[in-house]
């Protein structure tokens, strides 16, 4: 029945469409394999792999060749065929077999090389020459390879221990490991190597985390189940120990930076100082209270100073490595959300202050010990540096000065410290700068387009357009899709705007009552809604939408891109403001004619998990059925880094960790709620659910479970199909 | 609508009775708090705790005092109170407050004392002088403690280690466990101690499992999750190596059975001969196909003689040490179901038959070395030797004689060879015998008879009831219950007659049509339906049938109690012919007007829901709904000595383990079914219904999953209410 009106309301949509070729074709259903990730039948938007800047050149490589683009008219001009390269690899005695050129990197502006990345090495291959100018093979097993371009030099790891160029550094036991992300990847943390800017010298983290207790994940697939262990350290227990070292390629000789005892200290942040004698970091505590900037020398690792600093009762969350200034090796860019939003800063290594300034601000307590300056400012926050123009001492980044849904790209100029927009249309763009900084890649998407990337010469006052390279085609052209609209309510406080957005499916009958589904994220570091393509909706809400839910999202208080006052109104209690705000949510959609009051849902993933079990549990008689994912239950399961910035240690704040542990509230349940783990979880590991359930036992509530064996955080892949036709099939069976 | 039914029935059904008592009051309905053991308002038939033999003295202790029964009337006389054994101890120095005298045993015929256990320690009181005749204290932590009556010696375990006399024997490191069951308590093994007849030798098992796999289990209970391994010797893999020792108090030292490498060899049924001198046990090959007599000299441990030997194509199974004759040391009883039942056989160690006799019989070889006589025969099965009347040289024995349903009491005269039958009468009899086998206690149920305790007089012609002790009221007075038929259908095989038993609604109407639910165990040692109260229906079946629902239970091919054939019908492909009975037993169901054939479902336990599922996946359109708690899914994952009983090993049978794998048959799932499994299973462990679910994602079939945390196999005590809530509910979802 609602199939056929579907399509009765697919075929007016069709007859005021102007795309002719869809007329005479009806639009069909999608099904979760269209529809999802992993999916058979999944599309993603069409993109131009590879496409990259030599220099001010724009080179865009494809399967089996590669052209330049003319930057006035976009005409195309080739520069090397597949054919070509591979002829030129197997004439330098290089047999690797080159499926496509768009992983090649053109990273010498000026001169005719291109690295060529393999599985088993990296080659660098001088076009014009027909020469090998350089060659680093990598064993198997090799991982989080980093070539510097500079030098050529090669660092990867084998496990838990570091090589560089085919040497191994260091030979350290299980429960030390060197060259990777520390921190659990906090602190903006994503990898372990970082090499010098000529690459002379290579800094790599080393944490020893014998000392952390290991949650025994099992998997079995094995023969006989197998203890496959994680070193998990959780809120208040004891945490690993990092430290930070330099490898002289040349002399071939480490040292460690002498930052005293790593216990309960993280090390976040690495750069570089442009003439490598120096490495600079930012420090905090484990209370992430403090946060210190420090130069350390890279020669004999002795500290040389701490140059700026950061207190605030809640917490500091320093992300962003310092940039210093292209055109000047004494300023960097040190971004901060002093302000309550973040933004650049720009310090001065030449004029120190003396004493530091001490300043106090929207709670917090600042040291400045270098002149600094700040260069944006205002209620919206600096998301990335996206580069610099030299010749303009500018600086390009995004950020949602036009709307928190928003990313658009600005310049700065440094001297002058103006602003200057170089797009405002409506998406979320994301750039890559030409080396001059002349010519940026524009690649956004828009609520009804997929993806587009566009030019932008940056230098002239209008910030020209100047060719066009892609309009991709929806990937769900030709399927019926649910109406999507967005808008904002009240938070919970009264005051806040809060974004949500909602599915109707297509043939909306506003005189019908529908149950509705939230799909529910919450947590700090994301947001559910912006203005990319269908204002981000899921899969899964497209589908529901088409099978008669009206889907729904909001952002409540603690989520992304609102600032530090938004995101940490959830101190010492996360999930409890959140819950507040999801409330406001459902109050709206009762206020709706078209929803059916008794009817509610709710579905999250992670802590999205944690806050459909809050919801279900703290307001029962709101939400009928609720599908988690692998939830957070009790923050004392959680790991130190994240769970420790937002609720300090269950020592510290015993009262929040029982008021957020929801064990505590499983005699509550009242509706249908289906709690769904991974067994290889090492993000939340399956003792949250599996506690809750047993909670759920002695409290003698009825949740219902389910458990992907061979997955971790989430079910990717194949059976992520699986995973929401179950859900489906939960909230179908009891909604 | 149905409660108000069930009440008119009711009704009804008191009009009709002759309980006065309860005319003036209504049946009420039970819950599954009344109907559980682990419910609050559970409760158990009355018994007389204690009761035993002072010799062939009657006595009966209470909580508060402890009187002999006079055998020809009943008459009770007080032997001594509490207040004064609490007096006697106190006054001899032990400080142990004694809540009631019902532990107490009267091991000494003629001798006035009195053995007292408790968690501390034992004591042997004489009442008479009021001494303390002896005193052996144990540390906390002690387990499987054997007091010798004869010598005064303790034996006792702390952790992996043996004890005695408080003195510690071994000092084994974690992965040899000494003085405790070995095997997985297969082949009749319940303890690893065995004293002597005086005690002067203590025989115990040494079990090396260090290099057995251990299977991760994983304590969520924990601050962080824990592992809580065991070593599950899986099919086909290597298992653990036992070996026996003797120890010698006196002398101190310890000797060990000079048996040759154990690597895949059984250990079982250990006895001493009466004068202490050898050991005899049954040793069988890890094929399970090939039983050994064999004589041991427990002073220097070598092998004395193999006197028996049974070879079988599909296995032999000896569960029962010999047992020597208490009037002729040289003589004992061997059980052997050579004859397809299990039957009692004397051999004579003196008359030693040279050359060995050789016998083929049943498809089996057998070897024997001693003049062997069956003393019992037919196509039923003795369960269990009772004892002796050593004055009329009969064995007391239980068997299955009239009934397989039946379990009653029998004497055969050795010398005569004449059986006679001491009760016939419908119901389940144990008995304990007095010390001369004069008399015996005979403690019983019937399908209306909770418990009744009576003593018989064996020694006369008529086998005369000599005093009737206990007549248990029903636990369930006063409730509604429904009606419980038994009856038979042919099996899959169309000769052999199986048994079954229906529940139907107290307010049954055979013109209505009902849903019918199986409950179905279906594997080796074990029966479902005997002549016991209800016909041993259990709680939850009485649950659903006041709930509307039929309930049928049928004792398939490879069950209990009817002999070698019918058992091992089953043979190297588990589940599949027992899976076809259960059909039958679906078709009865069809055939019965009253059934609402479109609503059948199955639920069962362990092998019952490895049968579960197997019936699902194999059957998908006969049952809509199943409930499959701690199944077996997999033969490979299961125990080597049970399983390759059964199955042989997956490298010899390997057609065998993939059609009875019901993850090859993952895709078959139509229904509805609900996986259970206890995340601290050690006996079918969690990697069956884990693997099962990951084989189901992978073929796109939708089962549902509940895990008890903090469980073994099966879920007790009070949360085995919550797991009844939930499986009721699944079936009134779904069925």
């Amino acid at each position: 029945m609602i199939q056929n009106a579907i399509k009765k309301v697919a075929s007016l949509l069709i007859a005021v469409t102007t795309m002719g070729n869809l007329m005479a074709q009806e639009l069909k259903m999608p099904t979760l394999d269209d529809l999802l990730p992993g999916g058979e039948t999944y599309r993603y938007a069409e993109n131009i792999y590879g496409l990259q800047w030599w220099g001010d050149v724009l080179v865009k490589p494809d399967i089996d060749r590669i052209v330049s683009v003319d930057l006035k008219n976009g005409k195309e001009t080739e520069m090397l065929t597949l054919e070509q390269v591979s002829a030129m690899l197997s004439k330098n005695g290089i047999n690797v077999n080159l499926p496509s050129l768009q992983s090649v990197k053109m990273l010498w502006p000026g001169k005719t090389q291109m690295l060529i990345p393999t599985r088993t090495g990296y080659y660098v291959l001088d076009w014009k020459s027909q020469t090998l100018v350089a060659k680093q093979e990598m064993p198997r097993g090799a991982a989080n390879a980093d070539f510097n371009s500079e030098s050529g030099n090669l660092a990867y790891t084998i496990k838990n221990n570091l090589f560089v160029n085919g040497k191994q550094l260091t030979d350290e036991p299980n429960g030390i490991v060197v060259g990777q992300s520390v921190h659990r990847n906090e602190f903006g943390i994503s990898k372990g190597i970082f090499w010098s800017p000529q690459g002379n010298l290579l800094a790599f983290y080393r944490m020893d985390e014998s000392m952390v207790t290991e949650y025994p994940l099992v998997d079995i697939d094995a023969r006989v189940g197998e203890l496959t262990p994680v070193r998990y350290p959780m809120a208040g227990m004891t945490s690993h120990k990092v430290t930070v070292g330099v490898y002289n390629v040349k002399a071939g000789t480490t040292v460690f930076l002498d930052a005293g005892d790593p216990t309960d200290r993280y090390f976040t942040n690495i750069t570089w100082s442009p003439d490598e004698k120096s490495i600079w970091l930012i420090e905090l505590n484990r209370d992430q209270n403090h946060a210190k900037l420090c130069q350390y020398n890279a020669e004999n690792g002795k500290l040389i100073g701490v140059f700026y600093e950061e207190q605030h009762p809640k917490y500091v969350e320093p992300q962003q490595p310092i940039q210093f200034l292209p055109w000047d090796d004494t300023k960097f860019i040190y971004q901060s959300q002093r302000s309550g939003y973040n933004h650049l800063y720009l310090m001065d290594t030449q004029t120190k202050v003396y004493p530091e300034k001490h300043t106090s601000d929207g709670g917090g307590q600042y040291i400045e010990s270098l002149q600094t300056k700040q260069l944006t400012n205002g209620n919206w926050l600096v998301q990335d540096i996206l580069g610099f123009n030299t010749a303009k001492k500018e600086i390009i980044y995004a950020s949602t000065e036009i709307s928190p849904l928003q990313t658009n790209l600005y310049k700065v100029n440094v001297k002058t410290g103006a602003k200057t927009a170089i797009n405002t249309e409506e998406g979320m763009h994301r750039a890559q700068l030409s080396a001059s900084g002349t010519h940026l890649i524009d690649i956004y998407a828009t609520p009804t387009e997929a993806r587009k990337i566009d030019v932008y010469d940056t230098t002239g006052k209008g910030l020209a357009k100047a060719i066009h390279l892609l309009t991709a085609e929806d990937p769900l052209k030709g399927f019926i899709l649910p109406q999507i609209e967005t808008g904002t309510i009240k938070a919970a406080d009264g005051k806040t705007d809060l974004y949500y957005r909602i599915c109707k499916p297509a043939d909306f009958d506003p005189n019908k009552k529908y149950p509705a589904i939230v799909y529910v994220y919450g947590g700090p570091h994301a947001q559910m809604i912006h203005n990319g393509l269908r204002y981000d909706a899921r899969g899964w809400d497209l589908y529901m939408a088409n099978k008669g839910y009206i889907m729904f999202t909001l952002d409540n208080r603690g989520s992304d891109n609102r600032g530090f006052e938004f995101e940490s109104a959830t101190f010492r209690h996360l999930g409890v403001e959140e819950s507040k705000d999801q409330v406001k949510g459902v109050e709206f959609l009762k206020s709706l004619p078209y929803i059916d009051a008794n009817r509610i849902g709710v579905h999250g993933w992670s802590f999205g998990g944690h806050m459909t079990t809050s919801l279900m549990l703290r307001y029962p008689a709101l939400y009928k059925v609720g599908v988690a994912g692998g939830p957070v239950i009790d923050w004392s399961f959680y790991e130190v880094m994240y769970g420790e910035r937002y609720m300090d240690t269950p020592q510290s704040n015993p009262e929040g960790y029982k008021e957020t542990n929801l064990r505590n509230l499983a005699g509550n349940l009242k509706g249908h709620l289906l709690m769904i783990h991974d067994y290889q979880d090492d993000t939340c590991v399956p003792q949250h659910t599996l506690s809750f359930i047993k909670a759920c036992v002695d409290a003698r509530t009825y949740p219902d479970l389910f458990i992907y064996p061979g997955h971790p955080h989430n079910v990717s892949g194949r059976d992520r199909i699986h995973l929401h036709e179950k859900i489906t099939r939960y909230f179908e069976d009891n909604l």
